[in-house]
Formats: C-alpha cells, structure tokens, sequence
C-alpha cells in the first residue's frame, strides 16, 4: 500500500505536518501546537483565525461564512478562515500575526558595547531674528548665519523637500526653528526643520533585513538607547523561502522586482508605524534609517536589478555604503532623512556579516579570532595579523529546521535541546518557552546529533548503530530515534500541567528492555538517516569554510584565540556541541563567545555614531572576500569534513 | 458722446487694438500688423489661426466649425480659431508660436568670453574586465578600479537610478562603457553610464528663465559651443503678465504653486525635446541643465512657496546655489542629470543679475563700472574697489511697451528707432525687421523721447510745447505727436514696398505749414501726454539707483569707467538717448557697452566651466544688496529725476 500524505507547511513557524486523511484547517493547526486564536469554536463567526494561503490562491474554497467576515480584497490574496477550511491537498499556509495568541517572538537584540553616542544627525534650536526691511538675508543665510553664531556649524546644503517647507515652518513658529543638520561632509546639510525647541528628541531606525525576519529598532539618537524593537517576519517569503528562489523571482521581471521590493518596504513602514505610535512618536520625526542584510535583501529591498547576483558569478552591484534619500524607495520618515545602507562585502556576504564584525569588535581582537554567522548561508570571517578574510559557505537551511523531518524554527515547542542518557538512551527534552513539543529546532537539532554520537547511537560516519536497542523502525523499515513522546519533560508549563503530559505520553520508561518494543508511530517527534546527513552536509559546508581559512592564513586550531558565534540560531546552540559534531575546529570551549543578534546592534552602531560609521567603511574597503567553491581544496576538505571527529566519551 | 472703445490685448506681441465695433477676429488681429496664420480664409476649414482666449474663457463662442477641428482639451483650454469669434468686448488673447507665419524673435544670446571648457560632468571610457569567480569584484567597484587605472579618477558615489540601470548596460554592451562622472567635491558621483564608447558627445543646457521669455540653449560640453538655441514665451504668462500678479497667484494656494511650475517645466521639456530632435540627440543624453532667472521665477520653477517673497519685506528661501537632481521637479533629462540653479541675491535681484556680472566680467573691470540690467525690474551693481553693491528698482514695464498707448514689445514691426527733424518736426522711423509699423517698442520710446527733449516738443518737464505745430489734438483735446503716418520710412521690406506705403499713407510733407492741419485720427501710431509721463516714471527709478548707488560709494558720473547695459532691451537703445533723457548719468557715450543677454551667456559659462561657476557663487556670497524703498534720500532722488537733463542741442 503506498500512503500517500498531506504536507501543510505552516509559516511562520517554519512547521510542517503530515496528514493521513483531510482534517480541518482549525484542528491540524491546533493540533501542530500552533497556538492559533479562535473565540467561536470553529463557527466561523469570531473570524479571529484568518490564515493566508500561500499557494495556488485561485480556487480556494470560500465559505458562506467566509464570504461574510472576510473583504473583498482579503479573499482575492488568499485570506481565509482556518476553521472553514479543509486541509485536504498540499498547501502552505502563513498564520498572520494577528491570529496567533502568542506572538513568534524574533530574537531581535544582540550583546552592545558602550560607544560614544555621536549620531551624524544632530538639532540645533535656532532663535531667528525675524526679517524687515533693513534685513533681507534668505531664510538659509539667516538659518545658517544663526547656526554659526550659536554653535559654530554651517550648512551648505539644504534638502529641497525641507526647503519647500521651511518659509512656513520659521513663520508659523514665530522666528523660533529646530534645525536638523547631517553633519556628512563638510557640507552639512539641513535635512528637517521643525517649529519651536526639539532638540530634547531625535529618533532614528536600525534595521536588520534578514531573509526570515527582519527586526527594526527604534533609537534615541541623543541619548544611543534603544527605545523600542520589533521583530516581523520578512513578508518576502511568500516568493520563496530562500534567498535564491526570491532572486530568481525577481531576476527576469522588472515588475516581480518591485513587487517584491513593495512588499518589504510597505511591511517596514507599517511595522515604523506601529512602534512610532506605541512610542508616541510620528515617523515623520525620525531623522534617519541605516539597514544591513545579505546582498540578495540588500538589493531587493532597494531594488537594484539582481541577474548578476543570481547567476554565477554571483556579482553585487556596489560594495560601498550608500546614503540615499529614503523617500526615493518609499520609506516613510521624515521628508529628508537618508538611508543609509552599510556595503555588502561579496555576492554571499552582506553588509550584516559587516555590521557583525563591527558590533563584535572581531576587527580589533588580539591573536585570531573568527566570527561567524550560522544561517542558510554561513559567513565566516577569520581576523589575523594580516587583516580580516571571509568567506561564505552553502551550509543550506537545516539549522533552522528546513529538510528536516520535524524541523521547524526557534518557536515556541521547539525542541532545543537534548541530553541521551548513555546508558538508558533515553533522551531528555528542553522546548522553547517550555511549551509542549510541536518539533525540533537547529541547536536541538545540533544537541541532538553531538548526543546521539556520544552515546554511540551513531557512529563517525553518522550511520545510526542498528545494534542499538532504543531505535525502532518505521513502516519502511527506516531507522528512527523518537525524541517525543517518549522523554522526561523539564518545566512543561508548570508541574502540574508537565506531570499531565508525562501521563498522557507513552512513556517507554527507564527500563531499557521496553525499549526493544517500542513500536514507530506517526507523528511522534524523531530524528531518522537523512536528517542526519542534511547536518552532516550543513556542518561540513561551515567548517570547510573555517578550515580553508585557517589554511590559508596558516593558522591550526590551537592558534585560534576565540571564535564568535553571532546570530540567533548561533545564540541559542551549546558551544560543546558544535565543537562536538566537528562544526568547529577542536578548541576550548571557553574560548567561543555567543553574541546574539549582532547584526542588528552593529546596524545601530552605525546609527548613533559617525565614528562606528567610518570603521565600518573602512573594514569594508580592507576586508578580503575568499571565494570558496573555486578553491583547490574544497572538495577535499568538504569530504573530509562530512565525518564526525571521535567523539569525546 | 462717450466713446467706449473694445480693447483687445495681443501676447505674446504684447500689443493691444482699440476697435470702434465688433470686428472678427482674424481681421482684427491681420489688421493690427501680426502675421497669423490662415489658409481658409476664414471658414474655420484650415484650423490654422488658433488663438487661445487668456481671460473669462468659461463662456467663449464655440462655433460649428471650431467644435469639429478643435480638441474637447483644447476647447476646454480656452483655444479658439480667431476666423470664428468677433471681438466684442475686452480681450486678452495668446497667439501660439504656431499660428504665427513668423515665429517671434526672442534674442537668446549675447556676447560671449573665450573660456577654458570644463565642465563639471565628464565622460570616460571603460573597457572592464569581466567578471569571473576569480575576479568577484562588485559593479561599482569595478568601475572605480578602471577608472584609477585608466584616468587617475575615483567615484564616490553613484546615483540611485544610475545604480539601478547599471548591471544591464554593463552586461549588454561586453564590459563597454562610457561613464559621466559629476566632479563636483571629492566625492565624484557617476550619474550617467552608457553602453560603448561616447566620449564624443557631452551635452547640457543652459536656461535663462525669464518672466517673459525663456531662452533655451543647448551647449555642446566638449567644445563649449552652444548647438542650438530655442526662445520662447514664459507660458507662466497666462497666469499673469509681470511678477507680482504671478506671485499673487501662487502666494495662497499649494495647488496654484503646482499648476505655475507645472506649466513652465512643461514648457521646458517640450522645448528641449524640440532642441534635441532638431539635433538628433535624445534628451536622456543631456546631462545638467544650468538656470538662472529673476527669484520668482527661480522659486516658481522650483516649486517654493512664495508668500514671503511676494510680501514685504520680500525675503528670497535661499541665497546659496541649488544642486538638485532634474528629475526631482520632472526636467526630463539624463535620470542622473543635476539642474544647477545659481543662487538669486535679494528678493528682486535674480540669478539672472549675477549670470550677467559673471559674463560681463563687471567684478574684475578696471575703476568703477555699473552693470544694469533694464527690464519691468531694473537691477544695477556698482563695481568699485570695495566691491560690487546692487539694487534692484521697480522701472515697470513702460520698456516693454506696457502702460503706453501704442507700445508693444520688441516685434516684427515695432518701431524701435526715431529721429526729429528739429526744423520740420516730423520724424524718420525705423522698424524692428523693416516691417509696416504696428507700435512703439521699448527702444522706440526711448528713442522718441530723446528726439522730442531735444527738439523742444516737450521741456525737461516732460509737458509738450502746446506752441509746437507738430502736434495734434485727438478728440478729447490731449496734444499727440505722430509718429505714423506721417513718416519718411527707411528700407521698409524693400525699394518698391516702401515707396508703396509712403505713397498710402498721409504724408504731412516736408512743408511745416501742413503740420497745422494735420488732424489725429484713430489708429495712427502716436506718442501722448501719458506715455512720456511713464517713461518719466521708469527712467527716474533707474537713475535714483544708479544715483544712491553712487552717492554711497561716493563716486560722481566722472569715476564712472564703464557702463554695461544688458538684455534684450537694452541692446537695441542708443546710449546717448539714454544718456540724453536722464536714465544714465551724464558720461560719454563711449563708455557703455552693450552686450546682448549676458544673463543666457552666464548661464551657458556656469555649465561648461566648474571655475566660472565657483567664480559666480564667490560672487554671490561676497556682493551686497542695498535696499532702495528705506533709503532716505530716495525720494529726493526720485522726485529730482522725474526731471528730463537740459537737452544738448
């Protein structure tokens, strides 16, 4: 009998579940662990469970129900109502964040440093003195003969959007003005006026435009604080998941390219909006944005033409910074403000692996160090006495649970870490925000490999030891080692609720006998072969990256200072697993340091001070870019690296 | 019996007809001396003689034959064919350059300086190397590499939509490209790239933006050679013929200021597109425009509110140069292409007022020299060893053939020149291209009055000499002098024709005893009490600066070394009338140049040369304004001047 079954992807947790039969739209997600809202219990009157279809949105089912709740322009894009629907063929679906009752939460901040606060943008309180006849300077020359009188600075630009605003403005404020000056060049230029004294506030943006998640961080430009932050899920994603199934729909087609250039700034300036309100603050207010991301981010959201950096060779159009009026792309800040978008370094290394470098301090460690950026594309920087060089590997979307069976991302429920009790081999589960287990994130992923081989459940080769008692097969006879339901649970909830799930779970029980007996069922959560290899192949793309580095620069691992992991999957993993599994070369532990979202901090960085600015150019224009897969050694390496080292019993 | 007259206005001639009764319109138009254009003979068939109705046009007759050749827009628009309306009441009517046989001369041009070509924008050739993935470097910075290599240049920057056509042109001209590079600060911008090698072709234009006329030129940057030029008529003339009733109609209403440079930028880039076809070069190749022009028109072009420069105390936004993307207010050039705006000095001295002092070299002449500029405003500068000082002074618009009975502007057919015979009184005429005279021009008048001062028709007071047989008294009583027919003509058309309209017309002869009886008749070009009364007005408010300017700078007529007259205007008068009546001051007629319109000539310089323009800003920051209205000696200067000199006989 060939089973055949249904694939919803869920988005954005990155969830996929298997269905026998059709089941309710409402339920399966339910039943995922997906906390979907839902006041009416599935009579499609409360109209809180609206989920988007993400595929084939022509001939979806539309509901009586449906038609009532939902508007016109909802049900054309795929809105839909989860409870009336029925999950009966392969679909993607994405949960909006409205629906959920729990908001994903999107690791957004990263470890800062203290640095001096010295925005470009700066105010200046101007108390005019009004224009007669026996003193008939322009407005600009009486703006600037002020600034120089009062604070030594001159403007030598006005923008041309101000300036058709400024006459009023002095006018109706009478006489008194705070000026804006961005202090770039020596033509500074006055980029916003406003009436009466607002020097007490200046608002700028950092934004982090990742391929998943984009965060965008509200900063007090006086004062270098971080006033807000929001995390949204990039919207991008409903033209493909990754980076190049985004380029190629945008590569050909002029108007793809600005819808999918649409879709991120409309979603950046609504996700502006909303943290500007709930900070009583109006956009129109904030003086400045800087943004970093991965090149193919970086351009779509500008939206330059990506072929060239879609098609080998894989070329960015332009590798320096650029500061560009953010009205010209539709970002809606005040009139004059600039973008600023720091460089990208190559085709696979964007200006997020500067900002990281930048916010991590890697340029100046002593001794070597290497920073690195796990993702779908890992980049690697390594910092020796010569300078910095990078590199970018394919290390693929298995980290953040793509390609694996019950892979998903870091969200609630997600299994991040396991322990294996060598002797009983039975595993112990963490999940994220304790929830209950919907499926396995990246460091679970990773704890559950380094575990599986200390325990010798797979050998070096990552084949799974079919000696072991604790695997069990599934109706094809593949080898499984089942994660849930057959653990120890650890702060489920609260003690109550985890004993409840313990009892509901069929547990195997430490008796290692009953372990021979345990029998696959579908839907329990477990790591099977092929998972196996996707981290194999994952792992072994990251350190053929690290390793040629270390080969070129001539550097082993035990001249190796310190190794940053910066990211939110690389936030979350242990350090002793990756050096475990052989992701990282052999060193200790201790000297690897997990900074987070560093990306993000080094994108504010650039925000508060013009010195942080400079560096960052200045890294950029020094920084080596290492091309990988032309390499001699690649491949030698790469096989090499597909072997887990002896783990350490 | 009163006599009431149906005045009908003629622009762009500026030429106004008094009819007895409703006449049609074709006629009455053919009649008053102005070629339009008419094939049917007035059966509205050929639609040729288009007029566009400039007041009340809601309820104009809309015949049969107009509603069958005419456009619904251009019904709406006021367009009428003139064959088909009666003038029967008070007109302002528009003749488009295309229903005119002869497109009117509007001089463009003036006397130009040899200047060393150097351009801001500059091309270069690169032959790249291609990318490869052993040569990954980014678009840009490729770019930038060959043009170190090749040029010893570096761009800093690149424009925004420049950045967006990049990777296509690179790629579908083999590595082939031309670059502009705008060399403006260190920090060179390329804003222009084409696909091979067109370093041969460099365009710009340079605009001299007037309230009347716009003069249109097309430069080649290479050679600094103007190509072509186009002038044509402000179209901003519909919303009102001099500066304030423009201004007014800007001053309240955002939309009006949009609809005032809308209508203008329209105009421009129709024009340029005319100047560039007729060349066959595509207006995307144009890469700046330089324009300069009096301050309304410079904040009207731009788009800048205009409240405080239309009320006292009349304060210019911006005194300093504007850079400015084209493309920012619609000027449909090059998408990287800057307009280059030169700074206004005061709120009624333009930019135009500094082109001429650039291009007249007034800042660099020996002793003291006056450059003047004579027009609706007249603006002055006083060079002396402190410097340059200006004023600018309401001289209306008598020069233009404004507020005189028979004036018109300076048109085919204008009489531009009169001498009295002082024994016989009866004048010799001469007309602007030899045509049948239709009215006074500017010079004319000038002209005229000279003549009438020196023959003693009318005192220093400006009253006729009532015991002068040359005069005549119209049906009211008011003494008129005729200038037409009573004429001896000079080269009108040629030999044949002239002798024709001398023998048509009713010669007095050359027997003064005739001028006795010489009865005024309706529609004989003639010079009233009134008309010498506004030349009176216009003269003493040029003199009265001139006068204040030199009384603080304390320099009397003999320190004066030179006297510059610029623009149209003031290239066709006699100096020695001028100095005759009292509008100059009493120098030999020797020192004053005349050079034509020095303001188009600066426009041009500033555009094909980054040292003239760095020259013209010094300028601008340096020179001083002084306001006249608040001087306490104006009105003794203004009142003594309102006096004709004792004429030299």
């Amino acid at each position: 009998m060939i089973e055949k079954k249904i694939e919803i992807e869920i988005e954005p947790a990155g969830k996929r579940i298997f269905l026998e039969n059709p089941v309710n739209g409402l339920d399966a997600i339910l039943n995922s662990g997906i906390h979907i809202k839902s006041e009416c219990g599935g009579k499609g009157t409360c109209g809180k469970c609206k989920i988007i279809i993400i595929d084939n949105k022509d001939n979806i089912a539309l509901s009586k129900q449906e038609k009532k709740i939902l508007t016109d322009k909802e049900i054309k894009h795929g809105v839909r109502l989860a409870c009336q629907q029925i999950f009966d063929r392969n679909l993607k679906i994405f949960i909006p964040p409205s629906s959920l009752i729990e908001e994903q939460k999107l690791q957004i901040e990263g470890e800062e440093l203290d640095i001096r606060v010295d925005p470009i943008c700066k105010k200046y309180f101007l108390n005019l003195e009004k224009a007669t006849l026996e003193d008939l300077k322009s407005d600009f020359s009486r703006i600037n003969e002020t600034l120089n009188k009062e604070y030594g600075k001159k403007a030598g630009n006005i923008d041309f959007k101000v300036l058709t605003q400024m006459p009023l403005v002095i006018r109706e404020n009478s006489w008194k003005i705070t000026t804006t000056l961005r202090e770039k060049t020596k033509e500074n230029e006055i980029i916003f006026i406003e009436g009466g004294n607002k020097t007490a506030n200046n608002y700028g943006v950092a934004v982090d435009l990742g391929t998943t998640k984009i965060a965008v961080l509200l900063i007090d430009l006086l004062r270098g604080e971080t006033i807000d932050g929001i995390g949204i899920m990039n919207p991008q994603i409903a033209f493909g998941e990754d980076v190049m199934s985004r380029l190629g729909f945008a590569i050909n087609d002029n108007h793809n390219l600005r819808k999918i250039q649409k879709i991120v700034i409309d979603s950046i300036n609504k996700t502006l909006k909303k943290i500007c309100n709930r900070n009583k603050i109006n956009p129109q207010q904030v003086i400045e944005m800087t943004v970093v991301g991965n090149t193919a981010m970086h351009h779509l959201f500008l939206g330059l033409p990506v072929r060239q950096l879609a098609l080998s060779p894989f070329i960015p159009l332009i590798n320096s910074a650029i500061d560009l009026k953010a009205r010209e792309i539709g970002i809606d800040i005040s009139p004059g403000a600039y973008l600023y978008m720091l460089p990208p370094i190559a085709g696979f290394v964007g200006s997020d692996h500067l900002a990281m470098i930048l916010a991590t301090r890697l340029y100046e460690q002593e001794g070597n160090c290497i920073g690195i950026d796990i993702g779908t594309n890992t980049e690697i920087a390594l910092k020796t006495e010569k300078g910095i060089e990078c590199v970018s590997t394919a290390s693929g979307p298995a980290f953040e649970g793509a390609h694996i069976e019950y892979g998903m991302r870091a969200a609630p429920g997600a299994i991040e870490k396991v322990t294996i009790n060598p002797d009983t081999c039975i595993p112990t589960i963490e999940t994220i925000s304790n929830k209950k287990p919907t499926g396995i994130c990246g460091s679970g992923i990773l704890s559950s490999i380094s575990e599986l081989l200390r325990s010798g459940i797979i050998d070096k080769s990552g084949k799974f030891n079919s000696n072991k008692k604790c695997l069990c097969k599934d109706d094809k006879g593949n080898l499984r080692y089942i994660l849930f339901p057959q653990s120890y649970y650890k702060n489920i909830e609260n003690e109550e609720d985890s004993k409840k799930i313990n009892e509901s779970a069929e547990i195997a029980g430490e008796d290692s006998e009953n372990l021979k007996e345990l029998k696959y069922r579908n839907n329990t959560i477990s790591i099977n072969q092929k998972d196996i290899v996707e981290i194999q192949l994952a792992m072994a793309a990251i350190r053929t990256g690290i390793d040629i580095l270390m080969e070129k620069n001539n550097i082993g691992p035990n001249k190796i200072d310190k190794v940053i992991i910066a990211g939110a999957f690389g936030y979350y993993i242990n350090p002793e697993d990756a050096i475990n599994i052989g992701m990282l070369p052999p060193i200790p532990a201790k000297k690897i340091t997990q900074v987070g979202n560093a990306a993000a901090v080094g994108a504010k960085m650039v925000l508060i001070s013009r010195e942080e600015r400079e560096i960052a150019e200045e890294i950029a224009r020094k920084i080596k870019y290492l091309e990988l897969t032309t390499h001699p050694a690649f491949s030698d390496f790469f096989i090499k690296n597909t072997f887990f080292p002896e783990p350490d019993k």
